[in-house]
């Protein structure tokens, strides 16, 4: 069954009628056709009994010619045309901008709108080929890792380092990077999201680095902490890695999302750090760095074989350090393999 | 009278009670405070007497507490607090993603939901501040373009160019592209929205050079198209070049887009290439590199001082050529400056 069969097996369960994607990667995924629209409306609405038709831009690339399409020019909108074109329940992607949505609603009030989460569910259980690419990017980004491990020294910035892992990933050719890289010092790091600053290193401070890159269209995300000389936080990043290796072990079909967050977070909650680890567990990937679905202490959806996501339990205690450790894995018929296999037991660098 | 004071003046004029903002570039806009929220829900709300509130992720910084802020952490959706802190209408910023929208839709289904044009149109007035930024960004963009200038060389691929195009932006101290740089050969140059490939220059082939940089916070956009030793399509790209100043020259307030973009047109037209210029005339541009309002042909809204948008005609023969001139320009009290003044008439580059 190809991948628009699967997705109208499941607009059929639920009562729905159309799909409207906007989205260029989850277009590509669905199609294989690549487009660049900018700020211009680009879509592909998809019919419960399969029928396919495109609204392009006259500016987009489509020679093909494979799909149906209505062309519209910068002079007119296409909403009008779309909106006589669908009825009933009519499910929209996640990142059709609010925009195009209310001139949709306004045009055609007698539809139902709702959230395409169908148009992810496909996405998200990978085949064989998808695991196949997601293997190699994160290999790749293991390999850039032990580069990188190399090239932390006392004295260099934040940003020297993040500009460093940037062209290690062109010289080991991936197509770009995942994200831009975090990498932040010690207290520094107690901000997950920190941005790459020209704080230097100092001996016994802690380096988060977390970084992916994007191959053959898939992405890889890893978080590794490092120490120069001595873990000068042991204790703390002894919970982390129990955080992440308890909830890799447990991972299989058939649990729930919650129940893989719930357990990482109890071994930091029965250290008594539970108020330090203030973010979800993880996150689905894949073609986009963050795909649904969420690895959090409220998300009810069943693993499945399969899906691919991030364990990163982290410990942010403000002042003083943040600590995060992360694997990508994917879901085997009956248990899991992890797609990144540098260390996490070597943390402590000689120099 | 600040931002915010302007967008509360269109509010009560427009009858609009809240405006939810969720753009990271506009918040910054209209309150200087910087988020970087990836997919994680980010809003400022507005209401129509300038009460303020942000809903922020646990993980998002912000430490100035100026703001009065509900904040959420990963495990339980915003949106529940968000929808029951709104009434009446409702208007959206254009990039709210329709998950959210429909989850605030489904929790809040009192309110009537409209598009935020109000949040761009106080965007769209350049204060004097901005002016000068934007002047600073275009400047450093002409420069750089002196040295592009000197960097065509028969032989270099398209994708050589655009990397040392952005290696001159990093030099010359620019923050960002505002976009890929678009370098694009001859009859490849048809496609106005073609990518950088591994093309290389032939003697007499145009190439059109499409780029900007961001400079504290502010976008340039300016495109030329060159030719080595002589001006293989000489014909075309005067007709290119007339419309270009025929547009520029008409600008000041008062007038409507759609005039501008009909004269230009209008001078593509009578030369007999009307059916090669596919796209609107230009675009509004200040922190993003694409805001409203659009210069197209039917674009009704009035020029008013402040306000800056590219005026770029362009003639796309499919086979043959495309040929491109873009400048920025932005509104006087009673007429136009162009941002950009890297010569139009010195085309051909003597090797």
């Amino acid at each position: 069954m190809n991948k628009i069969e699967k997705l109208c097996e499941l607009m059929k369960k639920d009562g729905i009628d159309y799909c409207l994607i906007s989205d260029p990667s989850v277009i590509a995924y669905y199609t294989g056709d690549r487009f660049m629209p900018g700020e211009r409306f680009l879509c592909l609405s998809v019919s419960e009994d399969g029928k396919l038709r495109y609204y392009l831009n006259l500016l987009f690339q489509y020679k093909k010619n494979e799909i149906e399409t209505y062309w519209y020019s910068d002079a007119y909108s296409p909403i009008d045309e779309l909106s006589k074109n669908i009825s009933g329940n009519v499910a929209l992607d996640k990142n059709m901008v609010s925009k195009f949505v209310l001139e949709l609603m306004s045009k055609n009030k007698e539809c139902h709108y709702l959230e395409g989460t169908v148009i992810d569910e496909v996405k998200a259980i990978k085949d064989i080929d998808e695991i196949k690419k997601m293997i190699a990017s994160s290999k790749l980004n293991d390999r850039v890792m032990e580069e990188v491990a190399k090239l932390i020294e006392v004295g260099k910035s934040e940003k020297k380092l993040a500009e460093e892992i940037m062209a290690k990933f062109k010289e080991y050719g991936s197509e770009a990077e995942s994200f831009s890289p975090i990498v932040a010092y010690h207290d520094h790091a107690a901000d997950p999201h920190a941005e790459p600053s020209e704080r230097v290193l100092k001996e016994g401070e802690a380096v988060v680095v977390d970084m992916g890159c994007v191959l053959d269209d898939y992405c890889s995300d890893m978080t590794r902490t490092f120490f120069v000389n001595k873990n000068t936080e042991k204790e703390i990043y002894d919970i982390v890695l129990k955080a992440n290796m308890t909830a890799e072990k447990m991972i299989k079909p058939g649990i729930r999302f919650r129940d893989i967050d719930m357990a990482a977070r109890k071994v930091i909650e029965d250290a008594g750090y539970g108020e330090y680890f203030i973010h979800r567990l993880g996150h689905g990937i894949g073609r986009s760095v963050h795909e649904p679905f969420d690895v959090s202490s409220t998300d009810e959806v069943i693993v499945k074989e399969g899906m691919c996501f991030s364990i990163e339990p982290g410990i942010y205690i403000p002042g003083r350090i943040g600590i995060r450790i992360e694997d990508l894995v994917y879901v085997t018929k009956d248990g899991v393999e992890i797609l990144n296999h540098y260390p996490k037991d070597q943390e402590v660098l000689k120099r």
